[in-house]
Parts: structure tokens; sequence; C-alpha cells
């Protein structure tokens, strides 16, 4: 049997970003035939056992308690499980030294649902028909902002520029503020920071800059902190966030060991949170609710921050150091590798300056030596200028495989990547 | 600060149906002042002993086993939890006598959410500019489809006949064949069975004719069984549900004892999948797992099933009886009041035929003499014709409330009804 979709179902059928390539990478992996692969294509986090062993404990403790019925088995608010509400704002107001009220707060079923709604509720078309950008200020970007637009014409990605520390095969990205155009067109801000995936932590003076231009347009600027502080810490340098007028601060606890039970939070002006709770309300209700309640109990305890302090921040921050190790050790010194600086992330993103062949080659060509890795240009949703490699020379691969792997996989990479560039 | 929303935001901005009368409710309850309400506004299932102890032991006996890491710790597919999907196309295709595999299958976070993506997938315009209605093909509906398409204009709502059962005060609803309009412009059907909120369940016959309508224009036909068997099987009588072809039966566990866990599913052709779980993926990943690991126990052991039977099914027809008996009892067999037939529902729905007053100037009356109701116009999505009077001589009444509290309020609404029409 055959059915029409409309316009929006065909656009919200595309595959995209990494998405694009999952498929091949399971079938590769589906049809190995006893070949082992070393797979650094893993986005899932690894399962740290103290960090499992928490949610046991608390989950146990949320079973036994009177709160389970009410949880499981009422209909919440659409703002979020309310006890989850106080325990997060308590927090941050103390820690942060903030002043949010409940009006500060929606709670969302996993922090892409977030962008989802917020990409169609500020970004898209007025009623007067005009446009209004979903902008990504500084790519690479995370991948998922690609699908959460229903008008894929309303992303719109800028370049960054690049820092070279030559010597040291390190790089930074940095905000390009002279070729970056912010204006009545614009609709919102998109941008994690850290970034997902290069690790990297733009500077408070970048940050000031984006928010003033935000500010000065009467848009709202979303600082995706899926790795930020407190929850799940995953900076390895420091660095501050910000709050206040026209800042949406979205976090997940996706890192913090909750993937699975998808729950998020914007800490934002009500103004708003207001449009966007009522969007999610109108296309889901409200999220679950059993995550909200464990967490609760893990936010108030103090145990979650500690956790992610203790365990789940030195698990990546090893994995980050054995991977610029192995990157010293085994790519050879007279290619142009460069890896980005680690500042926070459970990715490693390397750029290969003037690869010969382009990063969807190079993944083809490592997948035949039994390394899978990413190529780098589905992190560049909205970029509209095609003739710019610097957006084909980029992998990413994954902190989630250990040490003894990274040193192997690296290895491998340095010999394929001496075959391209000889 | 002031920001900008995008057409759709403004649109999704919208309070719908019964959440543009729940502000009213909430207010009058938290200014009450000591005075104390029989309120019969409640969406939310009663959180029943039996139901909410078996969730606790399942719940138990999730977290100490080995998948529980998993099932919290890790991403999930976007399809669903596995076990789940395999525990439900089980338990269907015995059950049913089908042959669904798992391109037969979506799990969502709720149906909600499955109804807004169906909605936008199928409804809405065609990259051409053509419209395409989401078409309710029998009203009083459920009120939460009224906000789920990006499109108001695309809700297409059309009038039942009324079978009318004069001396026992009963009528029920039937679909009017000669008047709905299903062409080339309908994108989608939606019809909810049993019905929410009347309790309506549609003869076979209507079903048949509805499916050959939907076949004949190539447009796949929503029936949302969020009170069918076998979870929560909240109909009274007898009913058989239809499979294949272009119908997608929807489920959620909602009134089954997990509401706070928002698990929906949707079981249909694999060219209606694919669609709808492309966009969800690109909206929210994939659906909370933690509910769909706790109903794969309660699937696979049969207690989900035994206990819908046993505990859920009894307390809402007893619940029925008492109203019935109460309408019976306390309304004055003078005036026009019609019981819609119970045949399934977690409510109670009167039409007031004739009514002198708006069903709002009867929700405001009742207030003054601390009764709380729905006034039924919410019910009525998509309909054009406002002068059609039926839709404002109804109210539903929620069968949560108990024995002693249904005589109490149907004798006050019987007083008030006398003065209305005297």
């Amino acid at each position: 049997m055959e059915v029409k979709t409309s316009k929006f179902g065909q656009r919200m059928s595309e595959l995209t970003g990494v998405r694009a390539i999952m498929k091949d990478i399971i079938e590769t992996l589906k049809s190995a035939e006893g070949k082992s692969f070393l797979n650094f294509s893993a986005g899932n986090p690894v399962v740290i056992p103290q960090v499992d062993e928490l949610w046991r404990k608390i989950t146990t403790e949320l079973v036994n308690s009177k709160d389970f019925s009410n949880v499981v088995g009422r209909y919440g608010a659409s703002k979020g499980y309310e006890p989850f509400i106080e325990a997060v704002l308590k927090d941050y107001n103390n820690r942060f030294n903030l002043n949010l009220t409940e009006k500060n707060i929606l709670v969302s079923p996993g922090s892409q649902m977030l962008y989802f709604v917020a990409a169609n509720t500020f970004g898209g078309y007025t009623s007067e028909g005009e446009i209004r950008h979903l902008t990504l200020p500084i790519t690479p970007e995370y991948t998922g902002y690609g699908g959460v637009s229903l008008h894929k014409e309303c992303i719109k990605g800028f370049k960054p520029l690049i820092e070279i520390f030559e010597k040291d095969h390190e790089f930074k990205y940095r905000l390009d503020r002279d070729n970056l155009t912010i204006d009545k067109n614009t609709g919102c801000i998109f941008t994690s920071r850290p970034c997902n995936p290069t690790g990297n932590i733009m500077s408070l003076e970048e940050v000031n800059f984006l928010v003033e231009k935000a500010s000065a347009n009467s848009i709202p600027i979303f600082f995706d902190s899926a790795y930020a502080a407190p929850y799940p810490a995953l900076n390895f340098t420091e660095m501050l966030p910000v709050f206040g007028g026209n800042v949406a601060h979205c976090v997940t606890l996706s890192k913090a060991g909750l993937p699975g039970e998808r729950v998020g939070f914007v800490l934002a002006d009500e103004n708003i949170i207001k449009p966007l709770e009522a969007f999610q309300t109108n296309a889901c209700l409200h999220s679950s609710r059993m995550g909200q309640a464990m967490a609760t109990l893990a936010i108030n305890s103090g145990e979650l921050q500690e956790i992610c302090l203790t365990a789940v921040k030195p698990f990546y921050m090893e994995r980050m150091i054995a991977m610029q190790e192995a990157a010293k050790k085994f790519l050879p010194n007279t290619i142009p590798w460069f890896l980005h600086r680690g500042e926070g992330s459970i990715f490693a993103w390397i750029w290969l300056r003037d690869l010969p062949i382009s990063d969807w080659d190079l993944y083809n060509k490592l997948k035949e030596h039994q390394v899978i890795v990413v190529p780098g240009s589905t992190f560049f949703p909205g970029i509209q200028d095609k003739s710019w490699k610097h957006q084909y020379e980029c992998i990413r691969l994954s902190l989630t495989v250990d040490k003894p792997e990274i040193d192997q996989g690296i290895k491998i990479i340095g010999k394929v990547l001496s075959e391209c560039y000889s």
C-alpha cells in the first residue's frame, strides 16, 4: 500500500547528519563475518559502574517511596515534575547565584525535543512569510540540529576561524565575528558549549559578543550545555556558563547516565519559556516522570553532582589524554594532522589539513582496515559554501573505546594516512 | 525582554480544547477558601491499588536485573526498546491472529506525540501547496487533536448522527456517512474507539466504511485505541479492533497505570511507520525506555492484560453504573437529558437537549454550586459550523470520583438544570 506524505512529512523523513552514515556502519558491523572492528563511531556513552550503581540505588529508593504511585500513575504538569523543578532551581540558584523561579524552567523529554520545539517556535517563517533563520554561529556543531527545523532552508551555519598550534599538532575553533550575520531575519541562535563534537569551549568574550548580538535583535540564544557543569561536568578546562536576558541554558542528563530516560530542561526568561511550554504541551503533553523523579533524589542528595566530578569527568579525561598520547606517538609527524584542543566532550576531533581524499573516502578506506570513524562533514549543518574544503578534512573519534584500542586504532589510522598523503 | 515567535510558534502557543478551561478550573480550586468542590473535571486516571502494586513489583524486578544498566544508561533505537517491541508483537500476533513484524511498529513517548507527528506527516500541505486535512469523521472527539496540527485550518471535524432512546434518557452517536467528505484533500483520518470522551464504540460496519474510504484515497486511518483491549480493556461492551491495510492501530499505556511514563505505540503498514519513525527521530530521538522495559515484563508475564480485566475495567464499569443510576434517580424526568451509552471510557457524557444556556454558562453556574464539570464544546475540534447547537449542549463528567460524590454531584446538577429549564 502507498500513502502520500505532506511537505513536512517529506522534510522530516530525511536522514540528516550522523544518521545518514549510521545505517552504513550498522550494516558493516552486521556483515562483519568474524572480522572484529575497532569502532570509534559510538555516540552512546559508556555505562560507568559507579554511575550505574547510583541510579540503581536511587531507583530502588523511588520504588519504595510513597511518591512512586504519583510519579508513574498520574499525568503531570506540562512544565515538568514539580519536585524535580524545585531541586534544579535550588541547585542552580545556589551554585550560580541566580534568582530563577518556576517561570524560568521547562522540562523536556530529552534536549533534542527542546531543540525541535525551539527551532520551530522562533525559527521558520513569520505570519507575513518572512524567513527567520536558526543560526549556528560556529560550526562544526551538534549533528542533530540538522534535522530539527521543519524548513531546511532556515538552518544557517557559519564557518569558524581556525587557530593553529602548528608544532603541537593542535588547533582550536574561534568565532568569526566579522563574517557572522545576526539580524532581523535571525529567529534564534543555537550553539553547544562545550561543543559537541569538537570539545571546543567558546571564550566568555565570544559568548558575550553573541549574547549582545542576540539581545540587540530580540532573539533567544540557546546554549546547549549537554557537556557542561554541574551534570555531567565534562568540561576539562574551566568554563563559566551565562544566564539571564536572552540566554536559554539547555541541559540534558544523558551524559550523566540517563540517556535512555530522556530528561532535559531549559532555564530562560519567562517569555522564552512560555511559547516553548505551550508548543511542547500540544505536541506531547509532558516529559516522562520517572527519570525526573530519579534525578530529583540524586540532585537533592548531592550525589549526582559528586559522581559527575569523581567518576564521569575523570573517565573521559583519561580517555582524552590517551587519545592525545596515541596521536603524538602513532600519527606521522610529517603529516599535517591536528587534534582539536580537548576542552570537554566524549569525542576527539581530528583535522587533516589538505587531506588528498574526502572524509567519506577516508572513512571507507579505514573501514577496509577494520577501523570505523565518523566523517566530519556530517557536523556542518547549514553551511552553504559546499566548496569550503575544511568541512571534508575532519573525522570524529569516540572516547568510549579503551586505551589499548585507542592505541591500536590510531596506529592503523596513521598508516592509512601515510598512504593517503604520499 | 521580548522575543518574536514564528507563525508556528504562535499557532502552537494556542491553548486548545480542554486546556483552555483547565486554567480556570485550577484557579477556582486554588481560590476555594475552605469551600470544597465536587470535581468531575479530572482527566487523570485513578491510581488503583492493585495496578500500583503491580508496577512497583515489576520496577523492583527491573532495577535488580542486568538489563537496567542498558535501559537507563544507553541511548536506544529510534523505533523503540527491542524487548518491548518483541513483547507487543508476540501478544498482538497471538491475540488477534496477525503477522506483524518489527517493521509494523513504532514506539512513541505517549500517543499525543504520535498524533502530532502523524497530523503533520500526512496532513498539512503538499510541496505544491495543496491542503491535506486531518479529518475527524465523528465528533465529539479527543480534545488533544485540536492542538496537534501546525496548520489549524487543516483540522476538519464532522458532525455525527444522533440516535435517541427517548424513554431511557440515553443516546448514541453514529457516523453520518452521507455528509462525510473523504477525498484527495484528506491527508489522514483520526478517530478514537472507544471514543474519548463519550465512550461511544463505533460499529464494525461504520469502521469498515471508513477503512474503505481511506483505502480508496490512499490515506492512513488512525484508530486511537487508548481505551481498547488488551491494555487497558476499558471497553464495557464487546468490540473487535481492525488491523492491516491503511489502518494504524494506536495504543497508550496511560490508562493501564503508566500515564506518567509516556508509553505509546502504533501498529501499521511499513509505509505508514517509516515516515512517522523518521519524523519522530528528528524531533526527539526516541521514547523513554524505563516505561517500555517495565511494560515488557508485565506483558510477557501476562499480568498487565490480567490486571486490566480484573481491576481496571471493573473499577470504571462500577463507576459508570453508579453514574447511570444517579442520573435516573436525581435528574428530573421532565428535562430532556440524555446520557451517552457507556460503552467504554473513564468519562460520562451528558447531552442536554435544548439547554436554554450555553455549556460554558452551565459550567459557571455549577461552579457556583461547588460542582465542576467540563463544558462539552471543547470536544468538537475542527467543526466549522459554529451555529450547530448540539456542541453547546453537552458536559463531560469524570468517572474518577466515587459513588457518594457521584450521587451528591448529580443531585446538584439536577437542581441547577431544573432552574435552567424552568
